[in-house]
């Protein structure tokens, strides 16, 4: 049900923190994922279809769909982090709804429980056909470290 | 313990099923991922580190450890199905235990329970130094479900 | 966010086949558990707190938060089944929020994908003070698989 | 693989502490549960069977075995910790592989990676015949948390 409130808006700095952060991730610009949406404790990430992204079947790979998911659900808990931390997954669990189609997939990282050390997070993605119609594909739930910034 | 018996090798067959499949699998050729090993319940797929796959602290992303596991996971199923089926993943839990870096990694699916609707797997990936030296980089947990391979 | 829409009520005859199953539960009787609300897709399930259902700090074991949580998710799916079939958990991942304590916890399992073989539940367990305050103290997934009920 | 290699036997004082522990979990005392086998990384507990540990068709309630895998693997860990520290299950996830009946269930809890927060654990749990024969009837993987001991 906190997938349902409303989340404020995330800060200047902490969007802006996010997305520099977002921009290192090689993997995200390799699948051609971007973030679409950064508010408090809430991430959106957003996959467009391609082969380069498919399984065996051509649908979107669990890999892929994982992928996103990991990411929005890591860098919502990174939201509510203070400024010289960094977040680390420790363990998800996502299952696969049903077959993820359609023009492109969104990954819904939302922060169910937060805490100093750990916070737990709702991962939720969804198939979005051209039309706008929306389908949950997949669905889990994420562990995540906060550790502080290695000093340079 | 399963892990520990060494798996008969699978037939050309199974070998060659599999392999097309793996082909099909836009995601892997995108990630540069390819299968090094099939055995009876037992395959491996090894990923070489380059930026492409990388997360934020230059590290395997999560996403990237996890696409080849499920792949490794379900192809160690598909082994075991009749010739007739395909492969789906019903979920995983996966535990990211060290940072993931190193020449390339090494994920490993094993069957850790064959049944004839539903199929689960250990995965584990292995970090691997350009001197051979392998760690336990993370270790998950699969469901799958095998289904009948829609007519033509 | 199907934790969000009011479920219908359930029928009398789903209803009675429930109840009659959870009194064939053994451990549910012998912790204290109570099936308390029965609607299509959602069970919920009352332990008091007592000594019995401890952990060593004199909190909730995880193990009695699991198997009430369990049960609510088992019979969440069940509520949707035709009548000649019985329910098995496939497998569950539950996060253990906070320390569980209160006056009893309350497990709500809801539907988050019906499916012809396989369901998923969304498993929610409540802290309850005798002042009614709530507090999430778990929060997991879980798969069910539906089979034919053996004739007798 | 871990699982396989024979752990050290545990020290006196450990064994103590983890006895001592064990008997404060008013759950373990009330399902009939004891601990059998104590090393390094590595807890077993037994659970007989009885009426009150079953679920609706008369074989071990996943509830239960979950009770058991879950204390096993939190013990596993706790071996390993320093004196002054308590451990706490952040989530645990777990496949029930198979009916699990016999004249008892085993659970083993082994510890996978250790760590100064963090500790990753495998659970298993065998279901064991009158005549020894035994079976491996739910897998699962957990994470705990150290935390210092609170002061008194």
């Amino acid at each position: 049900m906190e997938a349902q409130a409303q989340p404020e808006p995330a800060s200047p700095e902490v969007q802006q923190r996010i997305l520099a952060s977002f921009d290192r991730q090689g993997l995200m610009a390799h699948l051609g994922a971007r973030i679409t949406h950064i508010a408090s404790g809430r991430v959106h990430i957003v996959l467009p279809a391609r082969t380069e992204v498919t399984q065996q079947h051509g649908y979107f790979h669990a890999g892929a769909t994982s992928a996103i998911a990991d990411s929005a659900g890591g860098y919502a808990a990174y939201t509510l982090f203070p400024e010289d931390s960094e977040v680390l997954t420790v363990e998800y669990k996502i299952n696969l709804l049903a077959p993820a189609a359609g023009d492109h997939i969104e990954a819904v990282g939302t922060v169910l429980k937060p805490g100093r050390t750990l916070t737990v997070c709702r991962l939720e993605v969804f198939g979005v056909q051209s039309d706008g119609k929306r389908e949950l594909v997949a669905n889990g739930q994420q562990t995540l470290i906060r550790v502080n910034r290695p000093e340079r």
